[in-house]
């Protein structure tokens, strides 16, 4: 959380909350209650009692009286075991947990804050660090947002508490941006809109985290996977297919066994040995560049694939597209020498923001992980590659003039990298890819080339990328960044065409014909039912043009083809809107 | 085999080959000597002794020797216990063993074949129930093949005896005919070609039977998936992609557990359940399709996916391609109607024959299994539905006029199948492909549609199919098939530019963009090397074309265009030769 004004501000709101809790259950006992992103939290115990929702909205009532009432925010400090004493008297069992925890940690006094009306008269006390406003009226708008449980420390061997979680803001008016935008959210959510418009599922007994792609979303998946081979065969990668198994050994020569095991899934033992789902694509990778001898004429060698690796994620933390157990990377790996690091990079933060633009990904930033010189036993021991390598990234993102911060001691054991953050269009924040140095594979996989005096040369540098994250996280982005509403290209249908009646089906379907031979993806509804619905049915489907075949159509005259969120038609003959849906699917907008 | 003349002759040159041994080492003890295949092997007991080279081409001249010496067969029978004596004084242990094992059998007399030379001469004698030819001479040709180890009576409990391979024929064209066919075998051997233009390799670290495909193989492997899509597509599939993992669960429902798990990989346990690799696409698709209910008027659907699926083979038993523990399937199921079945076989099998014409694949033929009324307790007890579905199968069997056996009680337990063989260029049978009829999928999956009264209706059916069989084989037989002499549209490199010298790089590179534009694989050997061995790399990766840059090129003339196995080159404009070798790639030749 970076303001921590309204951090402030929203924490002097959970006090508000509390107390108006308290007014209407006198004897609920008070947990904790921070400040959090999206506003804050207090949790209560109620006993065998439950909030509803009624209790909300009288609760939020309270609230705004409170709130209007202007009471003042006031610190003291009292010793600790009267303060004890106090929180004893009070009969609250959470409250002398915390303050004991406190005591034991070597506190001398514990600080209150309470709650004073304009009579100076005492409204709720709270054992409570602070810092705090000075009045509720600073608090400018509340919202109770939602229930939840809660374990007591959030062990689940503790008590289960009830959570009420609620936002603030120092204006009306950004509450209601931001209940807008959460409202956006849930409109946006790609769980929804994937069930909405068949692009993929979750299914109990196939298992957990994941998911299957139905033919809507495989349309959409396959698209940008084509994006992707094409750009990158653009840009002189090559491409490979790799097993989605490795034996043992290969992940004890990478280092992920036994480091990275818990989050493997578990090996199995086959005749010859233990087999283990992929960790990683850069292994098999390394075993690629390996299988032949390489002279420096041929680097930078760069070896793409959408690889499957494999997570072990336990099946409570799984959600949606967004963390699953199976994960198809949009992996390359870059093999180069030390000179062409600077350029390697700078390709592929192009090919990157390029892609990015063609889906309309504007807001985005960078980050530069550097190492800590001062920190040497954390990283791969080569200062000078450090030096070197973060300076030409450095020199990379200056002159591709975009917005970055450094941070150092951030970066990976094997070398610098740069995170890629997006911020989606609801506001959330996502990492959305890195590009990662790493000067740590040539030692462990043995990577060398022949440099131009006919000497092995061991100095291969490795550049890990994928711009376009994985197939699942990168669709769960994509759909809520569209809404979707599918540009052109990625529309699974991008044409409907809806005969009037059943005399026109045969019209209909040549025309599909032709389309379909462009290249066009086209549904034909030649359902028993009127225009007006087939023609709702499609807005529902969010295809992007919908063409009525009728007699005027059959006999050769132009068609009336409606848009997609227009309200004007558009005349155009046949071949004038292949070639306009063409060009479109060309030009991927 | 099912030549019993061939076979006779070739067990009757095993004898030939016993009684020459025996010259040459007359303590050899014998164990069988059968007709295969390829021809037929004798296996020997030489004590410390081993077979050399030179013992191979001695024992040949011998061979040659006694056939045209014109020894006769004779067949003579001896009461078992005389037989046992006789065996006994000649100290051969090995045809003891087998007396005794035919005597417990209940033999009361064992059979003997003897050769006898001109003057009536007894040369040899061997314990064996024939048949034999009459005289020596009707082998017209020999040739010993090969030494190997072999298990007496094939258990790795026995010793390991010496076996000597080698063939026969009635006439000396048959041999030679057969060892050419041999000789093209080993040139055209998946793997050696495979090594030799960098298409895959294994890579004991990742483990056995996983491939991984370089670029070059990566190449071909893309195009024909691309084809099998398009073709696919047209054909009114829709693709889906799903997990190569699913829960016990799934396989316990669709039978693959327990019956099926000594072929499959080991269960991992997740926190949620075991998980286990593919056994089939199946399952999942039957998911998809269940994943919705679907109205009478979308059958048929029909799902396809590249799946991949896992077999978790022995070490030992792997073979190059053609034996994986990872198998990429031009995988699909077709759910339809009883009605649909006859349209929709009948598409699967003319996509099938429209995919092996642009293979030039010819030498198929087919096999039709069925159930038998007289054995139901093997097959699902569904009769109606046997006869007609196998009388749908053979109506187009007969209407596409191929060629095709009927195999009685060789059906699945789930239905009739057709299998497709295709005899590969050396002569090899390969099960390409099967489609196959599955009238269990319904009842074990629920499978289910609304049929035109409304009503629910379980009689859904539903064809498997891969035509294409899968990426590793169906690479293994394209390898043999072409023996590296990729058609234009599958060549990893369509065309390599050679400019004369280090001057004309830039034009040579120049020419490959607008090449490269028009989406042919180029490579511009710019090295500093003279044309003739530019040429000669190319030749040597059977590049289909090859174009040298020099002066005139550079100034806008034709181009010389070298084309892979002619002698004459081609002179062409830039872009005539950009238009030929396009439409050859859209023709897929």
């Amino acid at each position: 959380m970076k303001d921590d004004k309204l951090q402030t501000l929203r924490h002097s709101a959970s006090h508000v909350l509390a107390q108006a809790v308290l007014l209407i259950y006198p004897d609920a006992k008070l947990a904790i209650g921070p400040a959090i992103d999206e506003g804050f939290y207090y949790d209560f115990d109620l006993g065998d009692k439950t909030f509803s929702e009624d209790d909300l909205a009288k609760i939020e009532e309270l609230m705004h009286q409170i709130i209007k009432s202007n009471q003042k925010y006031e610190r003291y400090e009292v010793a600790s075991e009267k303060a004890l004493d106090y929180i004893k008297g009070k009969n609250q069992p959470y409250k002398l947990e915390l303050a004991e925890d406190l005591i034991k940690e070597g506190e001398k006094t514990l600080s209150f804050y309470r709650m004073l009306d304009g009579k100076g008269e005492k409204k709720f006390v709270d054992l409570c660090a602070g810092p705090h406003i000075g009045l509720t009226k600073e608090i400018g708008a509340i919202k109770l947002l939602r229930l939840a449980g809660a374990y007591w420390k959030g062990s689940e061997k503790n008590k289960m508490l009830q959570r009420i979680y609620g936002t603030a803001f120092e204006k009306e008016s950004e509450l209601k941006a931001y209940l807008d935008l959460l409202e956006e959210a849930k409109k946006r959510d790609h769980r929804i809109i994937g069930a909405d418009q068949q692009l993929f599922f979750f299914d109990e007994i196939v298992g957990k985290g994941l998911p299957l792609w139905l033919p809507n979303g495989t349309i959409i998946r396959n698209e940008v996977e084509k994006l992707a081979c094409e750009m990158e065969e653009a840009d002189g990668y090559v491409r490979v297919v790799t097993p989605h198994l490795a034996k043992q050994e290969l992940y004890l020569k990478s280092g992920h066994l036994p480091y990275y095991k818990d989050s493997m899934y578990p090996g199995m033992n086959l005749d010859d040995g233990i087999y283990y789902l992929k960790a990683m694509n850069c292994p098999h990778h390394h075993q690629i560049y390996n299988h032949n001898l390489h002279s420096y004429r041929e680097l930078p060698i760069r070896i793409a694939e959408y690889g499957t690796v494999y997570r072990n994620e336990l099946s409570g933390t799984l959600a949606g597209l967004l963390r699953v157990r199976s994960i198809a990377q949009n992996d390359a790996h870059i093999y180069c020498t030390k000179e062409q690091i600077k350029d390697e990079f700078k390709k592929v933060m192009k090919l990157m923001l390029d892609e990015f633009k063609i889906f309309g990904l504007n807001d985005y930033s960078f980050r530069l992980s550097r190492w800590d010189a001062n920190h040497v036993e954390k990283y791969i021991n080569e200062p000078e590659n450090w030096e070197y390598s973060e300076q030409m990234i450095r020199e990379v993102l200056d002159e591709m003039k975009v917005d970055y911060i450094e941070a150092t001691d951030e970066a990976a054991f094997y070398g610098p990298k740069v995170d890629v953050q997006i911020k989606t269009v609801v506001g959330r924040e996502e990492t959305m890819s890195t590009v990662q140095l790493d000067f740590a594979a040539k030692g462990k996989f043995e990577l060398t080339y022949t440099d131009e005096n006919g000497k092995k040369n061991n100095e291969v540098f490795v550049i890990h990328r994928a711009p376009l994250s994985s197939h699942e996280r990168f669709m769960a982005i994509l759909i809520e960044h569209y809404a979707g509403l599918w540009p052109v290209w990625l529309a699974p249908v991008q044409a409907m065409i809806a005969p009037v009646g059943q005399d026109f089906n045969d019209a209909a379907k040549n025309f599909a014909k032709d389309l379909v031979a462009s290249g066009i993806r086209v549904w034909v509804d030649d359902a028993a039912e009127t225009v007006g619905n087939k023609i709702r049915k499609a807005e529902k489907q969010k295809i992007p043009y919908m063409i009525v075949v009728g007699q005027k159509e059959a006999d050769g005259q132009d068609w009336q083809i409606r848009v997609r969120g227009q309200k004007e038609n558009v005349s155009l003959s046949k071949n004038d809107f292949i070639d306009k849906v063409v060009s479109e699917i060309k030009a991927r907008i």
